[in-house]
């Protein structure tokens, strides 16, 4: 049938968006909420703070963002990021690993939105993109929405979910333009040793693909000491960072990129054209958190390894689900492949029937698990761990009769 | 000369980025400062709070974010926006304006992320963009870094830089897919008729183009009445706004698109796709201001309205600058013809010998002309005005002997 005028029809780049699951999720469970039902998120990797999760963000995170709003520093800054976090960040980095970063190494912006805007900058339609799967879904959604061409490399449960010199000769066979690498895992929760790490940038070196690093979980690495990228040489590397998890203020919306300074003056015409800049009262507060962020992190280390290990034990409860430890932050991606239920069919009906809501290995492009993250309400994590107990009983047992 | 491996090439998209001149006159001049030297700014259109200029956010607006913030609301929300938020606005809308607006004709998001979002959303690659010129940059910005084709429709001074039905139908001629409209604009300070703005959406209808009306200064019309599109029903309608200006809180970086639901879901889809959620801080602080918002622009349009006349005082001692009396917000687009001087050398030169920065028409896409800010610090507006006719007498003079 004809079009009729006034029909909508979208762009190629705007049918190409697939979002992020959690926040459909997100949406879907708040409206069950609003009917008066009780749900158990372990959906977002979003840090709760509230009926025993002690996820507080720091208080002078938070204090310096309320004398910055008290000051009235609600107008514009850099498109870059406040100068002076820019500064302390450096500073902190140089003092912290093997090469110096200076202020123009750095860009400030929100950590989902720099990898659509690293992306975009790198990548024409059909270039060729590596994700070592199970992959943080905004890899994905950037990859289509852009119209680069994913390509996955499996990695296993078998290897606990760790990158092998084998995944890297793989990656680099299909001459990539770029290569994600997310160590302190999102959702596998693994960390990469140094050696792998580095045997991948030689590669990267040898082939002139583009590196880029996540390393929003890095300094929650709490079974392995964490190596980062930023160690490492190369003009074509970018490593990407947040501090909505180590600081548990994912609201804040505000990450980093280090990068070679052409690489961050181009990130920065992104911001300046998507968003001008980013508020200055949040930036502060993060300023003022920067002299206690190692501390900070090594409570929330200690937090999650002690909470890794209670959830492991209701998991262990089940002949039907198996996992890999996880090495770092607060998600436990949980194999489902016994049951022999499609991974979406089991969130949305662990969902409806058991008010539980995880995001599907899917949505991963990994089919057969899904996903549990543990940083929310602990009472709704236990509890929601075992109603994924409970329905695993359910479908095994169905199975077995 | 061949690349070296190593070399950083960037995609066509990411050299299409130009940015926003005006930040890059905001890090030039604060590189001038940081050295000690005092700059008048009247490049950004930043309500100032302090010396005299009296653009304070309403005390509500901060004290709820700072509740919120203390209540430590620092999680996600909806990549919609706060529910609540978007619910208040509904009220709002259809209390004020001629049709029902439902919860779901409405997304919050950066008002300039939305222009990208929206045109990001309908337009393939050379797809033709109607900008009325002058225009303001971040839609001349976006449309290059998506690639779509600007057809420049030139408002004239002649007509008080009003949009006329003839330059409707021009517009409409080239068959755009997309028309920009922005009554209460940036930079001449004109609001469009009623019956002018009728015409054009019959227009569109009748040539089935998109219409993006961005109304960020709307609330701010002081000489006229201020029609709203959002009176007009229209599926390819939407109408972008801000709370940056009305509330002096450009760095909440919040505002809102109303139009179909199908439009405002995709838009929500690649908010989610780019940055997942805006904070929920800054989202109920402004849901606490909505009750106040008329009351406060009422205030702010008092203010604006004398302060436009001293400045235009200032203006008038010049005989080589020219103006139209800006019926909405705080710009001045002041015609630096007669100085026969390209407009960027102008205000290069006017930085460099005269300590002022302003926005050169060019970036504008209107050449000879000038804008300067008066939402700044009073002092500094005052003094740049008099720097501008300073310079403006020496060229002229020059010009003369």
């Amino acid at each position: 049938m004809a079009r009729k005028t006034g029909d909508i029809k979208f762009s190629k780049r705007g049918e190409a968006l697939i979002g992020q699951e959690m926040f459909r999720l997100l949406d879907l469970s708040r409206n069950l909420e609003r009917e008066g039902k009780h749900i158990y998120h372990l959906e977002l990797g979003e840090p709760k703070n509230y009926k025993g999760a002690k996820n507080y963000p720091p208080g002078r995170v938070i204090n310096k963002t309320i004398i910055s709003l008290l000051n009235c520093d609600v107008g514009y800054t850099s498109s870059k990021g406040l100068p002076s976090l820019r500064q302390k960040l450096a500073l902190y980095f140089s003092e912290n690993f093997a090469k110096q970063i200076k202020t123009e190494n750095i860009v400030i912006s929100t950590a989902n939105m720099l990898i659509y805007q690293v992306l975009d900058i790198i990548c024409e339609t059909n270039d060729r993109v590596i994700l070592f799967t199970p992959a943080f879904p905004s890899y994905i959604a950037s990859c289509r929405y852009i119209g680069a061409t994913i390509h996955q490399v499996p990695l296993s449960i078998d290897d606990g979910f760790c990158l092998t010199k084998n995944n890297i000769d793989k990656a680099f066979s299909v001459k990539p333009k770029v290569i994600f690498v997310n160590s302190g895992n999102n959702p596998t929760g693994a960390v990469y040793d140094q050696e792998t790490l580095k045997y991948l940038l030689e590669q990267a070196i040898e082939h002139d693909s583009w590196v880029v690093s996540d390393e929003t979980y890095g300094m929650l690495s709490y079974q392995k000491e964490y190596f980062s990228m930023i160690n490492l040489e190369y003009k074509k590397l970018v490593v990407i960072s947040s501090f909505s998890k180590v600081f548990n203020i994912p609201g804040y919306r505000i990450g980093y990129a280090i990068a070679d300074p052409i690489v961050i003056d181009k990130i920065s015409l992104s911001s300046s054209t998507l968003y001008s800049s980013l508020p200055i009262f949040t930036q502060e507060g993060i300023l003022d958190g920067i002299s206690i962020i190692d501390n900070f992190a090594k409570d929330r280390k200690k937090y999650y390894k002690k909470l890794s290990n209670e959830c492991m034990k209701i998991l262990d409860k089940s002949n039907y689900l198996f996992y890999v430890r996880p090495e770092s932050a607060f998600y436990l991606f949980i194999d489902i492949r016994k049951l022999k239920i499609d991974d979406k069919l089991f969130c949305s009906r662990l969902l409806e029937e058991y008010r539980t809501v995880v995001t599907p290995g899917t949505s991963f492009g990994y089919e057969g698990f899904i996903r549990a993250s543990f940083c929310g309400n602990i009472d709704d994590v236990k509890k929601g761990l075992r109603q994924i107990v409970l329905f695993a009983k359910l479908l095994g047992g169905k199975e077995n009769i």
